[in-house]
């Protein structure tokens, strides 16, 4: 089902403060800045070797990214992994029981198509599948 | 100083209930496992395009990563990025005023020389730094 990591989301609470540390001493270079006005966050993306950090700054406090800084302060927030067929891994997670926030794929970054899974249902881990480009 | 991301660490109560979701539900294969008795884990690494989901169990309560599930629960540890030259990384850090937890490489999985920098450094992340192999 999964044919890859696509990038690592990391909740801060200032997209500026964390390049201090992620582009500044660090060295890595910002690829793609995007604000996502459902999931309420601004985005930054590093790339290194294919794989991207996804900096995550909340719109406010009442966005699902706010709730997790305000419970368990700025950190890393979920893990996204690619799947070639997004509804097809949809059916066939939840036939074996597992919990999923999204029961159907919604619009994410870049035009792509997402749905998290919950933390329960991923031994703790929030876990994004993101469905690969149709070329 | 980067140049890549070698693996994620996922803290878990189980390496066994964990592969349930890992390996069973999303079909991930394990490559790789190792005990690392100086940092008190179990470890399973999952390939998937270059990066690796490193599932680490401890070994007891008074190991770093017991003490992380007693006080968070599972999920998200760590990140692994890869650099060139651990000391010259190492050095330059330092001199950025940021705060190590090994401020010398230690022995990590495969032969590796590691290092962890401290969660205040990363702006909440807990990132380890990986030497490349030298060839």
């Amino acid at each position: 089902m999964i044919v890859g990591i696509d990038h690592l989301g990391v909740a801060v609470e200032s997209l500026e403060t964390a390049l201090r540390f992620w582009q500044g001493a660090l060295g890595m270079t910002p690829e793609h800045t995007e604000a996502v006005g459902e999931q309420g966050v601004g985005t930054v993306l590093l790339p290194a070797n294919g794989v991207r950090i996804e900096l995550l700054e909340p719109t406010g406090p009442d966005t699902p990214v706010g709730k997790f800084l305000a419970r368990r302060g700025p950190g890393l927030h979920h893990v996204c992994l690619l799947v070639d067929d997004l509804d097809a891994a949809l059916r066939t997670l939840t036939a074996s029981g597992l919990r999923l926030i999204d029961e159907v794929p919604r619009p994410g970054v870049e035009g792509s198509r997402i749905a998290f899974l919950h933390p329960a249902a991923g031994a703790g881990v929030l876990v994004e599948l993101k469905e690969t480009v149709r070329r």
